[in-house]
């Protein structure tokens, strides 16, 4: 079985300028697209304006230091679970049966890594035909005490362990830019990235100005560059908030978007 | 480290009369409870009438036949999960740090047993000083496709796995009564029931009134009593409506509820 692993980034589905704030139309559009896909996939989605906000202002991925982020934990995680009951409803209501798979429930981290998951539960689900559906949490950590285990980390995690065909990063831009096409019209897209042609891309591409409490694209990068250079399993990032992009993507190739390869 | 099983019933914090309808104050009144007990402990609770008319309406405990079932796995998880969010809110504005631990993500179910969970988790909350709060919920199933494990089922595992001093049981009566109290005025209390009594009790009472689900009174009394015998872990069946009851049995002998012993 082929299976997808499509990570939906916090911020096309939230808007990070105000905390707790959906990006309900745009995540309506996303539901409906992917319950037409016919392909088997896995979807994990980022904090975006819920977990990030409250994890920092917690410090949870500094690891447990005073009882105060106890509440902070509780907190981080309640505020994730809220974003996620909303995708996971939003599917529902597009017709796709979705069921949450808590990560800080089944996975065991030790100093910012995943040591081990239970993923029994989730091939089950697709063996079903069930859309499992994970997310960047809270987690316990056998070193630091807690931590943040980020989408992306996880999403690189289940890519491995399920053997998956391709990796889909949902964006809310197309893609990776030479500057942030935000902020400069001059921007260009940077098609591929390999191996090889990463050093001269990070050091010629500012990334600076798109950060979050996990990491940021340039972060990004690495994680998924590894995943091809160890796995052969290869990343698209394409811009989900764009009608249509997301569900083009899964299975097959399209031009708008940047892929992060073997080389 | 001296660890209590507390299991909510279904009825003690829900109007089960009602689809989806909680009783607020009185889980505010736990809540503060549970907020203020000392040692550690890991709260359980059943499906109400959040997880129960929806399991039953897709027929989910017989397992898996047919695909329409796969949007009833979906809708009974979001209503257990529903419920569990008001839970874990509620100790959380009584200050108490609060995380969910879903169940269907950490644990493996053969034929209606639980085979195998990750409990570390559970343990390493509980070493921080967080609530892990479980649920009865809809599981996958290696032999079924999927069933329903009940929030009973679940505390007599976790009571033998986290070697539990004790099992608490919260009902919406004092115990287990000769006739259901709630139909008769001639209803008398059973202090006590071991396995050498129960035979006889059972013969005698009438249990057919009280039923949900996941198997009602009778079927509870013989997983803890199971409990018991095997493992000399005690239940006790208390009020969990009534101010003060709860938290009075926590580490403590309280006179007016039903004891489930080894005898």
């Amino acid at each position: 079985m082929d299976i997808s692993i499509i990570k939906l980034g916090g911020s096309a589905i939230t808007d990070k300028s105000e905390k707790f704030s959906l990006k309900e139309e745009i995540l309506d559009q996303i539901a409906t697209e992917l319950a037409s896909v016919k392909e088997s996939f896995v979807l994990v989605h980022g904090g975006g304006s819920f977990g990030h906000p409250v994890a920092e202002e917690y410090d949870i991925s500094s690891g447990y230091s005073e009882e105060d982020q106890l509440m902070g934990f509780s907190k981080t995680h309640q505020a994730m679970e809220e974003l996620n009951s909303k995708i996971v409803e939003a599917l529902i209501k597009a017709g796709k049966p979705a069921v949450p798979v808590q990560t800080s429930a089944c996975i065991l981290v030790e100093d910012d890594e995943i040591v081990s998951m239970e993923i029994q539960n989730i091939r089950k689900l697709l063996d079903l035909g069930v859309v499992p559906v994970l997310y960047g949490d809270c987690v316990l950590d056998s070193e630091k005490g807690m931590t943040i285990l980020s989408g992306d980390q996880l999403t690189a995690f289940l890519a491995r362990k399920l053997e998956a065909s391709e990796v889909i990063l949902g964006a809310d831009v197309n893609g990776v830019y030479t500057e942030n096409p935000k902020e400069s019209e001059d921007a260009k897209l940077i098609s591929e990235i390999t191996p090889e042609t990463w050093e001269g891309i990070s050091l010629s591409v500012d990334f600076s100005s798109q950060t979050d409490v996990t990491g940021g694209m340039k972060n990004k990068i690495e994680v998924f560059l590894e995943l091809a250079k160890e796995e052969g399993i290869e990343s698209k990032i394409v811009n989900a908030t764009k009608p249509g992009i997301l569900k083009q993507a899964i299975g097959s190739d399209i031009e708008v978007d940047t892929k992060i390869m073997e080389g």
